[in-house]
């Protein structure tokens, strides 16, 4: 059983802060600025560049991404770090495509990462006119999913509301008509149980800053299922998934498996934060994270609607197809947030109405809910949005 | 005049090593450990999501661009920091393309960096099978700029033996004939005073690791002429390149200026390390850099030459035209590295028979010339490769 009062410990959380927002950017691990530190000064400044041999830092992309791929239920071996999310979502995309080549539609739906579109876009743009990415409603994505579809491309639980997508069922539906699936985890990973084996998922992509705590800018990781992994071409052929980097070969030839979807130098201060926040990551088991975020959630929604009655739920009632946030529709929500905020409740707010509150066991507990609670019900029920001195800047994710 | 053994003091560099490939991985500037501390306590951990705004850290890639800029002759606004450099090179090649859309054909060299050659591989097998990567001998470059090029990518620096295009001859071949240029200054920037404005150079991509000294994996740059920024289609279209990212409108638009080519959320922790080692570099002046790079180069042939006459020089031997690093053949070089490595020099290997050199003045001054020659000389003429001690095991890169 996951101890949540000694993974709170190993967070740095300001004095008199309740911190909702670990959807956006998760807090710091204690560990990390040893780690950090140690890695600049014995690694970086000392090893110099050895460090890639003996620090180990040319394979830290695939250890971590194995600890990764223990919470997402990947196969070992089939998850890099590496780049930005919008980078991996490029490269799955691109490659599941050409692992489907008589077909030329995209199909998402419009509660994805709007940032997760644009990259498809600018993708499609490339490939030429004949491509086009279909965006539906999230309830609309079941019945859209024909054969003519060449990749089915969702997040897991929606940015806004929490909604969850059934992967396992529209990933079946999608196998079934001959759909490859890209399924981004930015809100999956480290938030709810992933089962990305067992679900015979594709592609999968995530990132590490939000609910894995790796700090701002903390890389990717990318996911490709033990059957495609050795026929899907890398459309960014990097150096690093050259079957032998160090060769220096003219021609690329791309690298035994996962190691393919590597491209440049990895960022390894990045990843010794990372490093450090796997360290908790490891003693933690995703049933025991998804039971407790469920509570708490449950707690939370449960205390604003006795106190808040302006607010309206626009999470999903039932824990079992919400992720690990809650949120509220309200129409001077963006106000009301940055009182919230004022008064030392992190949240944040999503246009058009939308106030954003996210629960994170491994350093939320059911005081911080009680109190988050009181706090949102004190600005609510006085208006404090109303008050100058509560018209402060928002956070901007 | 800028002060050299003022900057030198400003590394912390191994004791009893003489570090001669800063054009890997540069060493730790001393202030890096207590910018990244800082970035992590007070910034990460205090302000959490707030950093975005409070902490400057969404500005903070153009800013650092700037500052490279001038190092590398750009105009103010025309660079940003992000990714890495395989990344940039693609976006770069993918919009110099589109802004020439008759043609089909990327000329580059076979001194290329074997990456830069992949990335356009990859890319181009995306566009289709009418798009042509041609790769010829360096000395052949200027008399294959023919009028059937979209793109000539070239590499200012040769990796191996330093020998340098003229960045502005061929620009201005290129352009007589209708050519795009993308060059990549990884071993220019802070090697070589680089005059992007006044060649006219359309696109430029370089790293922050090497020269620059932001340790490993650091982010990289790219410059695009403000001829054509507002035209160039970003192909990697993530929502930090919007022109309104935090709108999430679900379609893309690219934003202003240079600001289209970033692509996802930045890596801070590199950053500021970045940012520490600007603070070096914002003393410097590349001209100085240039004038004291030759005199140690120039040194370091004359030493090596006079003392070991089994190396044969690689480089050029005008300093003009080589880089700032100074490369040697020799058919057993890669024992003979090992055995110069263990003996304190940190030089690298590259095939087939390269023993390379990095010289910069920011940390390595005519002593540490003197004492490399010494013992590259024992090392040579004493075959002490031949000696089991000495048969360690390579730096990778």
């Amino acid at each position: 059983m996951t101890d949540f009062a000694a993974t709170k410990a190993m967070f740095d959380l300001p004095e008199g802060m309740i911190y909702l927002d670990g959807n956006s950017l998760g807090p710091l691990p204690k560990t990390a600025k040893a780690r950090v530190a140690s890695m600049i000064e014995d690694e970086w400044g000392q090893m110099l560049i050895t460090g890639w041999n003996k620090a180990g830092w040319m394979q830290q992309p695939l250890s971590i991404g194995d600890r990764i791929g223990r919470l997402i239920g990947a196969e070992p071996g089939h998850v890099v770090m590496g780049d930005t999310l919008s980078i991996k979502v490029y490269q799955a995309v691109a490659s599941a495509l050409e692992l489907n080549p008589t077909r030329r539609v995209v199909l998402s739906d419009n509660g994805n990462f709007p940032s997760d579109l644009y990259i498809v876009q600018g993708l499609l743009k490339s490939l030429g006119a004949d491509f086009e990415l279909r965006v539906v409603d999230p309830e609309d994505v079941a019945a859209n999913i024909t054969e003519d579809l060449a990749v089915l491309m969702l997040t897991e639980v929606d940015y806004r509301t929490g909604r969850m997508h059934d992967m396992k069922a529209l990933t079946e539906l999608a196998h079934a008509k001959g759909v490859m699936t890209v399924w981004d985890l930015a809100h999956s990973a480290g938030a709810v149980p992933v089962d990305l084996a067992g679900c015979q998922a594709d592609f999968a992509v995530g990132c590490s800053y939000k609910y894995l705590n790796s700090g701002p800018g903390g890389p990717a990781f990318i996911y490709v299922a033990p059957r495609h992994v050795d026929a899907a071409r890398p459309a960014l052929s990097g150096w690093l998934g050259h079957e032998a980097p160090f060769a220096f070969d003219l021609d690329y030839r791309p690298g035994t498996g996962i190691e393919r979807m590597r491209v440049g130098t990895p960022p390894m201060i990045q990843l010794a934060a990372l490093d450090a926040s796997m360290e908790i990551w490891d003693q933690v088991e995703m049933a025991d994270v998804r039971a407790k975020s469920i509570t708490l959630c449950d707690r939370f929604i449960a205390g604003i609607e006795a106190s808040c009655p302006e607010l309206t739920l626009a999470s999903p009632r039932d824990g079992t197809t919400r992720g690990s946030q809650v949120s509220f529709a309200f129409e001077e929500g963006y106000a009301a947030m940055q009182a919230v905020i004022a008064r030392g409740v992190i949240g944040d707010f999503r246009a058009p109405d939308i106030m954003r509150f996210g629960f994170t066991p491994l350093y939320i507990d059911d005081a911080d809910v009680d109190g988050a609670v009181a706090i949102i019900a004190d600005v609510m029920n006085n208006r404090l949005w109303d008050r100058p001195e509560y018209k402060i800047r928002a956070a901007v994710t």
